[in-house]
């Protein structure tokens, strides 16, 4: 299988730098959708069909200029089984429309455990022994740092093999996420900027032809300043630049994700391309609002990036 | 719903210590469960069934000296859709059983996610405002801290609302969790030493009438010196130990993760309880050989408590 750091910037370099997260929120799903689900008989049913026919809708009208979509486990899991259909079914969404996923499930674990959760995200359906479908593969996922390099080593193993990407938590976008990530240690160092050598040393042996490695890094655009140093730090990897939005990060602060020249960074939004949409009342109109919404992103990321590239 | 913290301390207090870890692996599960399971006609329903009912016999074989048991969601979602309808039988055998679940999915995200997986696995079904059935609910649920207090904090707010109780990784099993978890900080601490400290803090507001807050501590036994100071750190909390048995942690580890009087501690083992099962021909031989690696464990661990309490 092709070399995830090759497929994502390839993938960037033809559709633009931006992530859409997909984050369902049944409330917040638009009538025009829920009318739809409301066909089916059972409240799982409904759940699931409201959820991938959003997601489906979101795909549809973003696909040929939107190189990743993210699906954020913890909104599907709140909806339990039926939730996690909803989830595989826009996996396959995102694939039908050449658009690579992103689980972002931050999980980890000690190696064995951790190798559990390998098979789960990462391994194909085609390499399964047991007969069963696949579980919830995807691209890559997004994984906790805190258990140690042995931890993250059965998720590099599936990058080295089975083409599949990482990404892992550096610096986060949330305000509280210095209070472990940013402190100092004995060396000087923050300990994110520790994280971060990690994650280029885990990737250092695995760069493909387009200068990246498959192994890459969460940074929060809402901490310009770290996001900056960590940048620096990391001449392989992407960057998947969180908080962007909702969470009140900007082009600025995204633009501190990217190396020189506008590459190496993919700048994620959720709730404010998918939920922020004033005037869709059918099908139709909520597919040209999310559409509208990525290109008001995407013109605003470029006057950003353009400034300190 | 009563305080998770005097749950758990009266459940220990009646029955011991020993929590038993379930982490479903369906070629490792005997023949005579997998013969039943054999009986349903699709590979999703052959695997539900096994594990399913794998870990009932388990449960009906210890419930009456086990107060807890531990289910690995990693190896649960690697079988999809099947697996975690497992999960789901199984949560609810243990409940009927008297047994307290705890949900060791390590899950943590920005607070409006964790949010999200705080529904996901602490909400109870009777406040689901939109008619589904409980997602993964549990009696409590493991915790990364990676991301900070303030993704915590959805966590922390069932514990004090809903009786359900948090653990959050301190220090853990694994060879290479010192890389980030023993960092040195700039004040002297290490880093795990900073987390336990926040485990302190975010119980204290929480303490129960059994003097144990719902806000635990996972410890790992395999590690036993930072064990002693991080149990020495945590006047409020149970410390879950970890790594017992087939991750080569022994008694006097776990001894270290008690309070003096034995009190303040569950420790858990999984492989070695549940997968080492030489004499199991039969169901209700499988159930006495589970039951005879839990009194062995009990006799173990009893006489390594003498020792430094």
């Amino acid at each position: 299988m092709e070399h995830f750091g090759d497929r994502l910037a390839a993938a960037v370099a033809a559709k633009g730098p931006i992530c859409v997260g997909l984050d369902p929120r049944l409330e917040r799903i638009p009538p025009a959708v829920r009318a739809e689900a409301e066909r089916e008989t059972t409240p799982e049913a409904r759940a699931r069909v409201a959820i991938a026919r959003f997601h489906r809708v979101v795909i549809d009208a973003v696909a040929d200029r939107v190189p990743v979509v993210k699906l954020q486990l913890a909104f599907y899991e709140q909806y339990g089984i039926p939730g996690l259909l909803a989830y595989q079914d826009t996996v396959a969404a995102a694939r039908e429309a050449g658009m690579l996923v992103i689980a972002d499930a931050k999980r980890n674990d000690v190696p064995s455990t951790a190798e559990a959760y390998a098979r789960a995200f990462l391994q194909p359906g085609s390499e399964r022994p047991d007969g069963l479908p696949p579980a919830f593969e995807a691209d890559a996922l997004t994984v906790n740092p805190y258990l140690g390099r042995d931890s993250l080593m059965p998720f590099v193993d599936r990058a080295a093999t089975a083409g599949k990407g990482l990404f892992v938590l550096v610096k986060t976008s949330n305000p509280g996420s210095g209070d472990l990530q940013d402190l100092g240690l004995a060396d000087g160092r923050p300990l994110h900027l520790a994280v971060a050598e990690l994650v280029t040393d885990l990737g250092r042996p695995l760069v493909g032809a387009s200068g990246y490695s498959p192994i890459a890094a969460v940074v929060g655009c809402t901490h310009p300043e770290p996001a900056a140093e960590i940048r620096s730090r990391l001449p392989h990897a992407f960057v998947l630049a969180v908080g962007y939005g909702a969470q009140a990060g900007n082009a600025l602060g995204a633009a501190h994700c990217f190396q020189p020249g506008g590459r190496g960074a993919i700048v994620n939004a959720s709730r404010s391309l998918t939920y922020e949409l004033p005037a869709a009342g059918t099908i139709g109109e909520l597919g040209h609002a999310v559409r509208a919404n990525v290109d008001r992103m995407a013109a605003d990321l470029e006057a950003g990036t353009t400034v300190p590239g």
